[in-house]
């Protein structure tokens, strides 16, 4: 539908590391001379390959390096965009330092990005706010990170890939869980990781479709063990934000769960209430990329499933290009309410802006 | 609802493999002494542990052995049923020979088994078909086993465990699936198996609730990576039915995966069709255990959203526990004509009874 004039909170923009040069002003030096010495060009996944035609938005690649890292390109595509009126938008770095194995490299490298984040994109753009980016695979660095940052007003969210060393509901992560709670901050998890683990629990794909597609199941199995191993009664005041994931999934998933935890809740008893009042308590979905369902009234059923009109939240996922139209962004006419809480209201609240 | 009167075809009971000792008359002397010197018990996984009240329906224990192991009972529990009338019952012995890692000792196990099932279960009842136990993790050794039952007019189905050393897309089990073309039989993927990868691509899950609801994700991967590698284009007759995963997740990744497939089908050419279609032609899934909507009307959305009246099939799961009256196995009041499809004329239609 067509969105102009709207107000926005936009859940999911990119900025990107150009290249592993970019954060020589912000390492130490043993770490520039061993990433010189080694060659190691940094663990980007090569998001943007030159001459790929569909990786991004058409037009969104600066003069100089990749899509989304350059702050004026950006601010005049996604920030003062013609479609709608960004009020927000809230950067997810995907420098994917939990990939790196060896931990004080890649403790150093999520320093020197949130540093960068800060000089280059939040003091220069007050409509920006931020993710942490952290070495999750180390949680006790991980949470060192954010309390280095946990009380710069420009962050508001702490970045986790979807794909992981162990399921999110892990004792092991909660001095992640204990950061970010301590400093309001919410935990984003988004779409992607290298973990070494197969991309399903029964192996490797051997598709970009096929992987892409399944990552909706990865993010059924975090969403479960994030409820089912407690971390929300661990930590009362924790916010998740599954980004970049699907969310026609999600009724599903809530039915199946709830059922089943009527019948095996003895095992697990510190989970109180029904898995999907934590989930409307606890957990939102941002709206790109939309599952596509086949009739707009598909999707009016499936908010209508989830028993909340509060767990959307719009995002536009740029540069990624998920969409050819803005008005394809949000397919489904919505009655006003509800439309201005997708938009902006239930980001608002959640990320306490 | 109530099914009283009606016919129906339950595609999913459980015979059981009492003991080991069962198998002892079909299996040659070399592993009667092996699994005797080494006091291997058998891959059973311990489905109805003693004392443990849900595992299995009150009273479906027989006085001699586990729910499921004594035909006369499962005849009078499950087919003479008074809740329903049962024209056919189809067996899947989840005798777990796939977990097996000696691949003559699996080899020798699923010929036993299915020589046990044709003596005790298809000759002594004619309302009965069954499903070839095979090791699938040696695709060959699988192919030769179904061709040794293949002829025989009880058996309308090859099962698997839907957890897989690889996605079930991979040429590896091309063999599997030549053979069951050849012969005309399903290939049934069922819950459970243990091949040695963790329950979810993120890792090992920490409580059976979190394996169990979860199990719905590794069937999305099975089912992406049947269409997306290419399976349905290398056999085109062949027909596939998830048993025991739930279904009301099928729309949303007929959805997501029809989208992608858009933009990324140049990297799979093989797939020439919306894998939706793929879905509608090839794929049925059994209707126990329900997920468990919590209004009927969602129920009814879902089968909508499939855009297919032909894709559901009724199953009682018998002897496991997944409902408590009978009228809860299809608690939705469906029309005449859907009703009558899903209770038994898909399934006549999809195993060709």
């Amino acid at each position: 539908m067509n969105l102009q004039g709207y107000s926005v909170i936009d859940c999911d923009l990119h900025n990107e590391v150009a290249s592993l040069a970019t954060l020589y002003p912000y390492l130490p030096d043993h770490w520039v001379d061993y990433c010189n010495e080694s060659a190691f060009t940094g663990p980007d996944a090569n998001d943007y390959p030159k001459n790929a035609p569909i990786t991004a938005r058409p037009g969104s690649k600066p003069a100089q390096g990749s899509p989304g890292s350059d702050l004026p390109l950006l601010r005049q595509q996604a920030l003062d965009s013609v479609d709608w009126r960004v009020e927000t938008g809230i950067l997810n770095c995907a420098y994917r330092v939990a990939s790196v194995h060896n931990p004080d490299l890649a403790a150093a490298l999520a320093t020197a990005v949130n540093q960068w984040q800060v000089e280059h994109w939040l003091e220069k753009e007050p409509r920006l706010r931020a993710s942490i980016v952290v070495p999750s695979q180390t949680p006790q660095r991980a949470a060192q990170e954010i309390e280095r940052w946990g009380d710069h007003p420009g962050f508001v969210q702490v970045v986790l890939p979807v794909r992981s060393d162990a399921p999110y509901g892990n004792l092991r992560y909660d001095p992640i869980y204990a950061a970010a709670a301590k400093h309001d901050l919410v935990i984003g998890i988004h779409y992607g990781g290298a973990p070494g683990h197969p991309s399903t629990a029964v192996g490797w794909a051997v598709s970009y479709l096929e992987e892409y597609a399944g990552m909706a199941s990865v993010f059924q199995s975090q969403v479960m063990s994030l409820i089912i191993e407690g971390v929300f009664d661990r930590f009362p005041t924790l916010r998740v934000t599954l980004i970049e994931g699907g969310f026609t999934w999600m009724p599903s998933l809530m039915w199946r769960i709830d059922k089943e935890w009527k019948g095996l809740r003895h095992n697990t008893p510190w989970v109180k209430h029904l898995p999907s009042e934590y989930m409307r308590e606890h957990i939102r979905l941002t709206t790109q990329p939309i599952d596509g369902p086949t009739e707009a009234g598909y999707l009016r059923q499936i908010i209508e499933q989830m028993d909340s009109e509060e767990m959307l939240m719009f995002a536009s996922d740029y540069p990624h290009w998920q969409y050819d139209r803005p008005e394809e962004a949000l397919p489904v006419p919505l009655e006003e309410g509800v439309l201005q809480k997708i938009l902006a209201e239930n980001a608002r609240t959640f990320y306490h802006l």
